[in-house]
């Protein structure tokens, strides 16, 4: 693989979103796929598609499209989603129950192995996947020796660039942040922030203003 | 306004992102900003704040910088967050409890005045906002006399297409789905899809090809 470090975020992004449809063309019992239809189940255009998969090497076969199979095997190669990574939620709320529930998660390899909160009403009851709750206090220490890959944080605003902080002490270098703040993280640290509110917003500029691209 | 047609929508994700930054600098006392510190707070180069801000117009004064409250309002009008908005949630799991109870969406105008569910064990209950959870064959009838703007999908994804069938059977056209699965609407809906795996998946190329932009 080459030139990795030149492939734009959004192209990572629509990978992903072709990893899934392509997992869902498997279940449904095709072996090949077209490039536009690839694209029209992921409704982007055709060209994309094959630009996108151009910056690992296209993959796919002139007038014959792609091989299931192998396109998937590929991308989890270059995404780096062929092996199991331990995640760490912490604030065990609604939000944080449904993502330690997720059967998404743990089917992609992204395992939770710890859960933390501060609450002293949840600290040492279990999760209904069996995993027990931590005090927060234990987190820097605790996710270091667990090996945890990525921290997940969905705690109210105002804990969250705490946890970071705590994370970072233990050595997790990525974070998935639910919570509606900017969190700061030296540049060994990786962050995606996920904010659900910024996505109602889009829907009510499109709303109002018409489509955009 | 001018122009509105052709703003990328990576501007209009921003806005909402500088619009979140002007909030916390107006709790914290500040009554201006340059563009350089507002570009910081949100992680982006300050000409990307300049030029994204320049589609509508500007309202930076040279050397001076933005007024905070000033351009707080002119986002809230070109997102049209400066109204409230109607709320559906449907699927009412963990995931949906926790949006239910959001004081993100409240506080920006999102008002859930209505929340849908299958199973007979929490149709009629009361959600911890006060709302009766009604059962999804009232969903499409019931949308439309309560005039709701936007429907929010966190159902199992077996169902989503369905429900987004029946809010646009209910004159809803705006939908923020939670299902990992897209979903296929007419073109005068709108989709905003949220996929906590896509942003692991993004997390994980990072972390193993270096970082990007």
């Amino acid at each position: 693989m080459t030139g990795t470090k030149r492939v734009p975020g959004a192209t990572i992004t629509r990978l992903s979103i072709y990893h899934r449809q392509l997992e869902l063309l498997e279940f449904d019992g095709y072996r090949q796929v077209s490039s536009d239809k690839l694209a029209w189940l992921c409704q982007v255009s055709s060209a994309q598609v094959r630009k996108d998969l151009g910056y690992f090497g296209g993959f796919g076969v002139r007038g014959v499209g792609y091989d299931v199979l192998e396109l998937q095997a590929h991308i989890r190669e270059i995404l780096s989603i062929n092996k199991v990574w331990n995640l760490a939620v912490v604030g065990i709320g609604n939000l944080g129950s449904a993502l330690l529930r997720s059967r998404g998660f743990a089917l992609k390899g992204f395992n939770c192995v710890a859960a933390f909160d501060k609450d002293p009403a949840k600290i040492g009851k279990f999760t209904a996947a069996g995993i027990r709750i931590k005090n927060i206090t234990e987190l820097a220490r605790s996710v270091k020796e667990m090996h945890v890959d990525m921290g997940v944080i969905t705690t109210p605003p105002s804990e969250a660039q705490r946890i970071a902080d705590m994370f970072i002490r233990g050595k997790v270098n990525a974070l998935l942040n639910f919570s509606p703040i900017r969190i700061y993280v030296p540049d060994c640290c990786l962050v995606e922030n996920i904010d659900f509110t910024i996505k109602l917003d889009i829907l009510t500029y499109r709303l109002t203003h018409g489509d955009m691209n």
